[in-house]
């Protein structure tokens, strides 16, 4: 029934409406999914980590969206404690691949990834060798769990402006710590709520009556005894989110808490006993980690909720029927209604662009850390935190938008939580806020596209990614007829002549405010909606580009190649469409253009709606994994969205608002029917 | 500190961040208050409500974020029963203008909104009088409680899907009640779940072996005793969604169940003892009530989402700093950004825009029921059904897409439930798909509308709302300078320019299909994201020209209609900046116009800004209403977030996690730290 590799645990009876969407697919699936897995050889170590912990109870998230709060902490600390043992179980290295797909399948639902990717992390890369021998073992078999506690109630994305202090205190030769004002309590690093009894504490050093800044400090902030929270300290989980129910993200208030001199991590700068502060080489180096962070939950946290709600809805729209499109006939699957194709399929092409995009992403990212590494060279790494900066404000609001997109299109059934949809939107939003502001990034990559322009008016060589700055500009789209539209130089022109054009219009309207006498701070202000903007279509025109240049890399079958070329036009196209003011602007296309373009893209939705089930197989996610009533692979949506809602909780025996309230009113009703 | 009858309650400190916001207001805020209550009865009425509800402990919402959704159902019980108890003491009308505050105050966290919206609605339009007369009293009474069931597992909007059986039997005089399939369980109305004990079952009628098409039978489905399920009949409550966690949205399977002839709902058709099928009058003044609860909804569930979220996050915004505007000033209120603005500011536009559309509809609603029921004439119905459906549509896709930028604008704690912010997305965003889904009801709108273009064909007279389509049209917008763009006439022709063109082109795009031998159904479908957009288009201008009419229609002191008219030019060049495309496609906008529009725009930004604040609080919610820890009167977000933080589940004593899983790992570092 389906190729090779992709039945596991799929001979059973399948929707008949599914089926005859996989009849005859256009390519082989278990291709396309070696090409998203990156080789046959990793496919493989997928499906077999996947088996290990889809066959374990402990993981099993059947019941998952019945839970409380406090009851999806207390599995996923369960859970992360058996990971452990399963993993020193079957000799699985801490970063190997098997660990990964394990996080990647278990994310939502297992504690402790703060304690794991940023307090070890911290403590590795600005501990002194001594701090790491000390820590790192000991965070690492779970005997500590801690925090990294840097954002606070009044600060954010702006490093510079957090209140904590730690001030040195030469005759205890102790730090201490204080919190001096409620905006200044720390509040939603994960893991420190509930499980933390250490915490790697971000903090302005005093020392000697100077302040030297940002500084970070191991603090034990509870008992190892019994958990209580040690004398200054107040700690506490902050409540419900949007989702993220099973991270106890906490606050942590710091009262004349004194720790050791010891504790200041001291790779990069030291107080010494006199209170004397010494600086000790760059940390630049750790910038390139938070870039990496940003890189890695592109891949990880982002992406993966696009591609899961593309599945469970193109699934679903298949088994869904509904109204009749032709009189006489029975009523149409609804992914057959245009507007419904319209609304899903560009965001199958999204995720395939993303795809290839983070691919290429973590290439460069592992480019540059080599070159710092051998040759200290720290040239690239403007570019690579631009382009990772404007890249995951992009991904992560498309991501957001394009789940939305899909969870609505499932109409009522998408509202449910047992579809999946819910949590995947209010789980993959978080990311337009964390890691970066969206705005925030937006402005970061703005203002190096802005020192881009000047290199150009200064006649100095450009970055590889901002090179086309320089290049001459095409003043009008060639295309004569809607063909053209499929040539991949068309719209990669198209996206290229747009990013130019916003990029240098924001430019001339900051000099000309500067030229004119404002200042520069009210100059960039005024200007940020433009330049925010600009980035965007920079990052757009850079997405595109990649997504043409992967293709035409491709070693894949030619049948493979013809699905992904149509993904890419219908990414490309979709783009042009939603933002077609910017292609009119100035005359680059004309209205008739655009009409070509539609026509087109209207096409693609056809040609990509026959594949559309096969495609959204090759993603291979195990039923399991997307947790969805209405997305499983067998396209029995209603049946299942039945049996799971007999077990919510809401159905328990008792029901005291009928015992309380309704009881004595329906009583009285008993002798009058 | 505040104007007269503002201060309710606030003569306390005030962060002098928000403070300083409300010095010497433009205008005077109980006039706006007024304005926007529909006059100063209306606002005496109001508050009076307000603060019965407010001071009563079984209303209090201040812990609603920390219950399960079953704690949410039992209080959501316990309130609609104490509701109808106050109701009756203080002697409010069932529908008089004091309930209408009530519900609209309690909205989210009162039970039984189907019951009594739907239920007996239902009976009271579609039963005989002695049926009205029998169930009527007890359901107002609370003796029994009723849900209306109608939509399936595998059946939504299109009504005639619809799957249920009800066959007459001669023999026993009884319809008896069947749910052939899984897709026929019934699914997702609203009290059904655990509360009721009776439902209005839509079902096709099948007697003398002829299907009669869909009719509504009153079914017992809860022994009146014990409340158990009776025989033949399977209920539950359909488990979590995304919010609307008070309400019991059930299922339903019927087997066999045998109820009497008299339970058919019979003032319009009727079966005879023999069987016979008899109908009697037209029941299109049904319809109405259709359309009626679409324009409700918007007015009282859709729209007051927006203004909460503009309230909270615009007071947020001025109370939280980030990042230094000015190098050496402490740093900014994040309103002082410009991309701040561009988020939120166009959102309090909004609110305004669809407040006084809402207000123009209800009336042309009134204005058709007095007609029909006066001269039977139901000439206007398909104008009214028309704009309904596409007004519903455009209003809560902007009122969801605007909350959700509100939220996102207030950074992580936008994410924290306690925000008040994520709730009111989860709950808005349903009213996208219910009463209604948003693409269905464009293309109802489309529809309309192609009929219109075929009337203009043929040279009859249109209907008021869609005039202009038999109106020359201009073929280059007017304006010369950035002033320009401040005169109604010159956007309000903008879009009508758009929206004729694009009616028109997806029309043409109809008719040549047709006209090419392709079929009625596929014709229609090929064109329907061009259909759809057309009609989106068709009602934003209905918006805009509504806004402009409204304002020159305003009796009001000329600092208020100031506020008014930044507010209309606000809403209304943004929607063509949004839109830009559209007004530049056929050359009727150029880019240089375009500019001007941009500098228009971002100018209104400023001043719109400096009474942002003021504007806000005339919206007038008790804090208790918006139930958000930052956005309240006083400013003081953060030390509020920290007190509603301390009190939530996941801080109780307990932590069952630590205990089974952490405690055995921590003791082995007792002797290493």
């Amino acid at each position: 029934m389906a190729p090779d590799g992709l039945d596991r645990g799929r001979h059973r009876a399948v929707n008949p409406d599914i089926e005859s969407e996989r009849h005859a697919p256009a390519f082989q699936v278990e291709k396309l999914v070696n090409l998203l897995d990156g080789g046959v050889e990793h496919t493989r170590t997928r499906r077999s980590v996947e088996h290990i912990i889809n066959s374990d109870d402990v993981f099993n998230q059947e019941n998952l969206y019945f839970l409380t709060q406090t009851e999806r902490y207390e599995v996923a600390v369960k859970r992360a404690v058996h990971l452990r043992l399963k993993m020193k179980e079957l000799g699985w290295a801490d970063n190997g691949p098997e660990m990964q797909v394990a996080n990647r399948v278990l994310g939502g639902n297992v504690a402790f990834s703060v304690h794991n990717g940023v307090f070890i992390l911290t403590i590795t890369e600005l501990g002194t060798d001594a701090q790491i021998a000390k820590w790192v073992p000991l965070a690492q078999d779970y005997q500590i769990i801690g925090t990294y506690a840097q954002t606070e109630l009044g600060h954010g994305t702006y490093l510079r402006g957090l209140e904590t202090t730690a001030s040195f205190d030469t005759s205890s030769q102790d730090f201490i710590l204080n919190t001096p004002e409620p905006s200044s309590i720390k509040w939603w690093p994960g893991d420190l709520g509930r499980s933390a009894n250490h915490a790697v504490v971000l903090a302005q050093l005093y020392t000697q009556g100077m302040c030297q800044g940002m500084h970070a400090f191991i603090v034990q902030i509870r008992s190892l005894v019994d958990h209580s929270a040690l004398p200054g300290v107040t700690i506490g989980d902050i409540g419900p989110k949007m989702a993220f129910e099973h991270v106890d993200n906490g606050y942590l208030m710091l009262q004349n808490v004194h720790i050791p001199r010891e504790n200041m991590l001291s790779r990069y700068s030291e107080v010494t006993s006199d209170g004397s502060y010494i600086k000790q080489g760059s940390n630049r180096i750790n910038y390139i980690s938070m870039v990496f962070t940003r890189v890695r939950i592109i891949s990880v946290e982002i992406m993966p909720a696009l591609s899961k709600a593309c599945v469970i809805a193109i699934r679903y729209s298949v088994v869904r029927r509904q109204s009749k499109l032709k009189p006489g006939e029975m009523e149409a699957k609804i992914l057959d209604y245009q507007t419904q194709q319209q609304k899903l399929l560009p965001q199958l092409a999204t995720t395939f662009a993303f795809h290839f995009m983070a691919s290429s992403l973590e290439t460069f990212c592992n480019q540059v850390k080599v070159q710092i590494k051998t040759e200290g060279d720290v040239l690239l790494l403007p570019e690579l935190h631009a382009l990772s900066a404007g890249l995951k404000a992009l991904i992560s609001e498309a991501c957001s938008a394009g789940v939305e997109v899909c969870r609505r299109a499932c109409g009522g059934h998408g509202y449910s939580m047992l579809s999946g949809l819910p949590s995947l939107y209010t789980r993959v939003v978080a990311s337009c806020t964390y890691e970066g502001e969206n705005t925030v990034m937006q402005l970061q990559t703005a203002r190096f596209l802005m020192k881009c322009l000047t290199r150009v008016d200064c006649g100095q060589p450009l970055a590889q990614s901002v090179s086309y700055l320089s290049e001459p500009i095409t003043l009008h789209c060639s295309a004569k007829e809607k063909s053209d539209f499929l040539k991949p130089f068309v719209y990669v022109e198209s996206y290229k002549q747009r990013a130019c054009r916003l990029i240098k219009d924001a430019g001339i309207k900051l000099q000309s405010l500067l030229q004119s006498g404002v200042e520069q701070y009210v100059a960039w202000n005024s200007t940020s909606v433009q330049l925010a903007k600009a980035a965007v279509a920079h990052c757009h025109y850079v997405v595109v580009k990649n997504f043409v240049e992967t293709m035409e890399g491709l070693k894949f079958e030619p049948e493979i190649h013809q699905v992904i070329k149509m993904l890419c036009d219908l990414y490309a196209l979709t783009g042009i469409l939603d933002n077609a003011g910017d292609f009119l602007y100035d005359g680059f296309m004309t209205g008739k253009q655009l009409d070509l373009v539609t026509a087109c893209q209207l096409d693609l939705l056809a040609v990509v709606r026959k594949n559309a089930v096969s495609i959204t197989d090759a993603f291979d996610y195990p039923d399991e994994q997307l947790n969805s009533a209405i997305g499983n692979y067998d396209g029995y949506a209603y049946q299942r969205l039945f049996q799971w809602a007999q077990k919510a909780p809401t159905n328990a025996k008792v029901n005291l608002a009928y015992e309380k309230y309704l009881k004595p009113r329906f009583q009285l009703a008993q002798s009058k029917l």
